[in-house]
């Protein structure tokens, strides 16, 4: 069985969409990967920082699935990190309300003696120096380490977040964020562009509109489902990237191949993610429903032509 | 051999991109679906009209792609519809600057008798009481009639919109377009709503981000290329409707299995359509950059994944 070791955030968030708003609810970006990743029965384990005020049951909600939060570290006496935002009509932009650090803004990362030699590392989006910090506490490089990161980091720490890509496997950013990191308009030229600052997996992330992935002179797109109703993204990119790295886990195949069914299996949990607030429609989604979404991406993809 | 009508604008456009602009140039709905059509062997025929300035050298361009040309209205003392756009540095957007209908303005389109009994009725975007016409003068319903319309239309000239779609079975239009028409956000409930409204086929155009083909409950999404470099967008959509009713006029075959290859059809030439200025490349491209890229889409979309 394949380790996963995943860092990134733990939170509280508090959403509003046109369809209704949450009190603070169970977020962050290693939580919506860790649940994403449970579903391929993956042994995954969370490096990231709680205040005395995260609930036990959340983390016993964790540990259910399989999810090791010993590197979970408590700040008695600190308060978690907490988002609140706010979705446009579309759904497809968002202001965000509050952000505050709490814990997180004097985050040591500590990984745990037992997932030192993890076989598969997800760096979360959180601070590049954080990522750079759990990479070099690894002995021994995995077999495949995969980043994913926003603008605010390109905008406020470019010069760390450039060593911690120079490290990396799979880089995985929004289409905007790829046109920023890279200084090409043209997404092609963009993951070509990326590939020179290290990563050999480029996959950009375009919401709605499905997700391409690059390697060397490859590239494959994963739509994404079209659905009747989105109730809340939040969370649909981090879904994305624990189906994507808990697909990988679960198989051990680092392939261009089985980076394909890697972006659907990404895809398929994003378009679980989206369906209600937080992580509510992921802690109790059931693997038939997963299978029968997988028959609808090859239905929604697949076709027969005569090529001469 | 099927017959294929094209009813649509045969026109000059002036376009100015990030990368250079035109002189008054050939262009039109029907001159770019006939352009694409052609590709598929297809004979085809175009409805529409001229003005006495618009050179023979263009017919004769037409003619040589088995495309008739009698029923195009040449109005000596008129002048041909002048387009001219200037495109945003994304390409996505542009305004238009000059739209001088001329011999457009009262145009009254005649099916010439050798048409009459054609197979297969593309209707290009432009007023419904002239599409309307057109479907008015074929004694025998096509086997399919495909419609291609704007927002401008569903501004407005609503009501005779609605009466055409009320009698035509595949709709192309995009997605801003599809929730225009139907008042819905979500594209899956867009066509739901407007299967009410009379096609048993939707066609949603995204631009770069591909189509969506939904009929009943089934959904097909054909992706966009990717490409290093997009040049030109203008006539990317006619050229999608033209590959799409030329796959099907070719093959004769109109249920859903095939229309997915007639998308993916329509997604291969408007590729090749945005590489150059105007009708350029459309005039030039050979079958075997046709095939080459068809096994590009197939290398883009295919994925074999076990489902339990």
């Amino acid at each position: 069985m394949s380790k996963l070791l995943i860092v990134g955030t733990v939170a509280f968030d508090a959403i509003e969409t046109p369809f209704g708003k949450t009190d603070k609810i169970l977020g962050g970006a290693a939580t919506y990967i860790s649940l994403s990743a449970s579903q391929f029965g993956v042994h995954s384990g969370i490096v990231s920082v709680v205040g005395g005020d995260f609930p036990k049951s959340y983390l016993e909600k964790l540990n259910s699935k399989n999810i090791n939060t010993d590197g979970i570290e408590i700040i008695e006496d600190g308060k978690t990190f907490f988002w609140s935002g706010k979705y446009h009509n579309d759904l497809n932009s968002r202001d965000t309300l509050i952000t505050d650090l709490n814990v997180l803004a004097n985050f040591n990362p500590v990984v745990p003696e037992s997932f030192k030699d993890a076989d598969f590392l997800m760096l979360g989006n959180l601070h590049p120096s954080v990522q750079m910090d759990v990479i070099n506490q690894l002995p021994k490089k995995p077999k495949l380490v995969v980043l994913d990161t926003m603008n605010f980091w390109m905008d406020n720490t470019l010069k760390e977040l450039m060593e911690v890509i120079a490290k990396i496997d799979v880089i995985t950013i929004n289409d905007e964020e790829a046109r920023q990191l890279s200084g090409e308009y043209s997404l092609v030229k963009a993951a070509q562009k990326i590939y020179t600052m290290g990563p050999k997996y480029v996959v950009i992330k375009k919401g709605e509109h499905g997700a391409l992935l690059f390697h060397e002179d490859n590239v494959f797109f994963a739509p994404a489902l079209p659905l009747e109703e989105v109730f809340d993204p939040t969370g649909a990119g981090d879904t994305f990237a624990g189906g994507f790295i808990g697909y990988i886990a679960k198989t051990g195949d680092v392939s261009f191949e089985n980076m394909k069914r890697a972006v659907i299996s990404g895809s398929n949990l994003a378009s679980f993610c989206v369906e209600k607030f937080g992580t509510e429609r992921m802690e109790n989604l059931q693997q038939s429903e997963i299978q029968q979404r997988l028959l609808q991406f090859k239905q929604l993809t697949q076709f027969e032509i005569e090529i001469n």
